[in-house]
């Protein structure tokens, strides 16, 4: 098979960057924006341009399709998503879909023959921005986001996910066909860029992700007594604030301890004091917890640890503690013979690697609940992501893109 | 003398307290809002009802003044402030306005002579909600507020109280005329709710307040590294908001244990995290610091204590803790002379009594700066202040406006 081009790769990515809402400050692509509706189109010329069949589905997930010899067969998948967070940067997510529509172009262009079809996907707003929900395409496929649930997520303007779909001409009576179960899929092979220090820190081409952690998401409100910041000794206080710094230090301390899982992270990256002036004691304080792991009994396990520290917290500071459970996502791994196959191809390439877990979670996540799936990831520069300093070196692209290819082209003639 | 009347301080407080905007929750009544300028107006209305000649002066410090036989001497003077926290209470503040003047009340309808002027006093914007700054009013009286210094205290609209008062037409170019010198006031009484638990635990009617603690305000910034949630592990983070409730839970510790001082206490009632996102590990931490002592070095060894503490936060945790100070009050003794006439009177009219601390600071602590001071305490239930739950009986006012009354005659006649 030929190599991939990084000069291609470079000029799409650019090419797809000029549908920027900031481009004063980083890369700014929110999902059906006119910028983003542009962005889409931007890319569809791509997929026709190597002559890919284009379609999409209700909820705008884009299928770009390289015919094999038995489209009868369960499709091969690869891809990722082209909106981003605020002011971020030019390679999350979109590296997944300008290097796929690369790796079928060399597919294509090798005349490597395969039976199975192979789509390149652009799934829908992977990113929260603007329904505060992520992953609208590929949860929508997995069948855990129906017709009824875009009634009941809002954008900043009120408008549900379902009006905006309407305006924009989806046929929503086919909603119930963006729904994959097992078997329907193959596989499916993202690249994305690893969002983590560790590829450059270890001097690795290639990451081969064995598995994508996934949040546990929670609403943590104690509760104490609202009072004068002088008028009360501090033997006589229940001070929400206090109680609440308490559990962060212990969330912090077990997952840092957490030896039960390979990879666990715990974050209070929001926090409201009540009323929240100087002068006053909290009487109440509210803060979200951020949980994820790649073994789900150990996220569990964590999560029960910190509650049973609450009894002895509630005594001792005369508070109450109450939790209120978002979501408890089931991490997935990767599959074994795909990751191996990576691994392969990586070798045979020439391309230095390492085995990571994936901390933030991708579209892969959800497409693993119907199929077999594995991630390749490229170094991010810093670590850095989700910010205009984020960087991929194009070559390191061309070279996942390569590997992907290879391992697209194996899956797609079993 | 006749007795106070609990049923008239009950009638006055309640129709002070029409004048909130949050009736559904506790009692609001914020500087120079509609809602708290007709409180004003009611409350002058009352003063004239009773006979008394109403003034204000440039900053809106409100006085009424029942004219003694020599009104060349220096006045008497006592009152307190009606503008509240948010969601705060009927009670704190208001006690001492509308126990002051029916305090004057019976002073005239007793037709006891006096030689001195005695006024009550509304204390312009005690609580610093609407401009993060204390007591305004009687701060200007003690020469530490400035025309200048008006242009530099902002609302959270940004607008400066310079700009505020200018707008409701208060006549600037009489600011300096606000000033007080020693020797401009004989004698202050304010009576005050305890805002502790003190009274009612030990069954105590009446509380004579022995010094004014005096609070050191500062910002706390903690600057650590922004980073994604899911993609930073425990290992590689610099969490700013996890700092900052180590040295939260320090300062809890110092206070808490704190011997060198009759009285200590140390709150952080405001924080915020930046970018306060759920899944983004906090880059920035800010939060306030109060913390109060009756002893000015308890307190700034207190803070030296706690910063002590920083340079291994520092290194352990990778991030940068910078500290703003805003006002590192002196506490005051109040005048020995003058809680000796109010102990003579508790014990005349057979009131239980205790002498106390205030923790909480008032106008006193201003206006003692120029004047020989002294605090009425009258019991809170539960010790609850700053709170819709805020409450004292009305006949615990009337008692405490019994005594106030008294002293307040007595040094009118010196």
């Amino acid at each position: 098979m030929i190599k991939a081009d990084s000069s291609v790769i470079e000029k799409n990515l650019r090419g797809l960057n000029e549908f920027n809402s900031t481009p004063e400050f980083g890369t700014t692509r929110v999902l059906f924006t006119d910028t983003e509706l542009a962005g889409r189109e931007f890319v569809k010329g791509l997929m026709r341009d190597i002559g890919l069949e284009v379609t999409e589905d209700s909820i705008g997930n884009v299928f770009g399709c390289l015919k094999g010899t038995d489209s009868s067969l369960a499709p091969v998948w690869t891809g990722s998503h082209i909106d981003t967070v605020l002011n971020g940067g030019m390679f999350d997510g979109m590296v997944g879909v300008i290097g796929g529509i690369e790796a079928l172009r060399i597919i294509k262009e090798s005349k490597t023959e395969h039976k199975r079809d192979i789509n390149v996907i652009i799934y829908t707003s992977e990113e929260p921005t603007r329904f505060g929900l992520s992953c609208l395409g590929s949860r929508a496929m997995a069948g855990e986001l129906t017709l009824e649930d875009t009634k009941k997520v809002y954008d900043k303007d009120e408008k549900s996910l379902y009006e905006v779909l309407n305006d924009l001409g989806y046929d929503l009576s086919g909603f119930s066909d963006i729904v994959r179960k097992n078997g329907d899929v193959y596989a499916a092979v993202e690249m994305h860029i690893e969002q983590g220090p560790h590829l450059e820190k270890d001097g690795k081409k290639i990451g081969i992700v064995k598995g994508i952690c996934a949040p546990s998401n929670y609403d943590v409100t104690v509760t104490g007594v609202q009072s004068h910041a002088g008028g009360t000794s501090m033997e006589d206080r229940h001070d929400a604030y206090m109680a609440a710094c308490e559990i962060s230090l212990i969330l912090e301390k077990l997952a840092r301890e957490n030896t039960a899982s390979e990879y666990t992270t715990a974050t209070i990256g929001k926090i409201k004091t009540v009323p929240g002036s100087v002068n006053v004691i909290p009487g109440v304080c509210e803060f979200s917890v951020d949980i994820r792991d790649i073994d789900y009994d150990s996220k569990r396990i964590l999560m029960e640890n910190l509650m049973s520290c609450f009894p002895e917290i509630e005594s001792e500071r005369g508070v109450k503690i109450d939790v209120k459970t978002y979501n408890c996502d089931i991490p997935i791994r990767c599959e074994e013979r795909i990751t191996d196959m990576i691994e392969k191809y990586t070798k045979e390439l020439g391309y230095s690697y390492e085995h990571l877990i994936s901390g933030p979670y991708h579209d892969s996540l959800f497409v693993g609940r119907f199929a077999p799936v594995a991630m390749i990831f490229v170094p991010s520069r810093n670590g850095i992501s989700h910010s205009p300093g984020e960087w991929t070196d194009f070559d390191d692209i061309a070279a996942g893109t390569d590997v992907l290819a290879r391992t697209l082209a194996e899956l797609a003639n079993e």
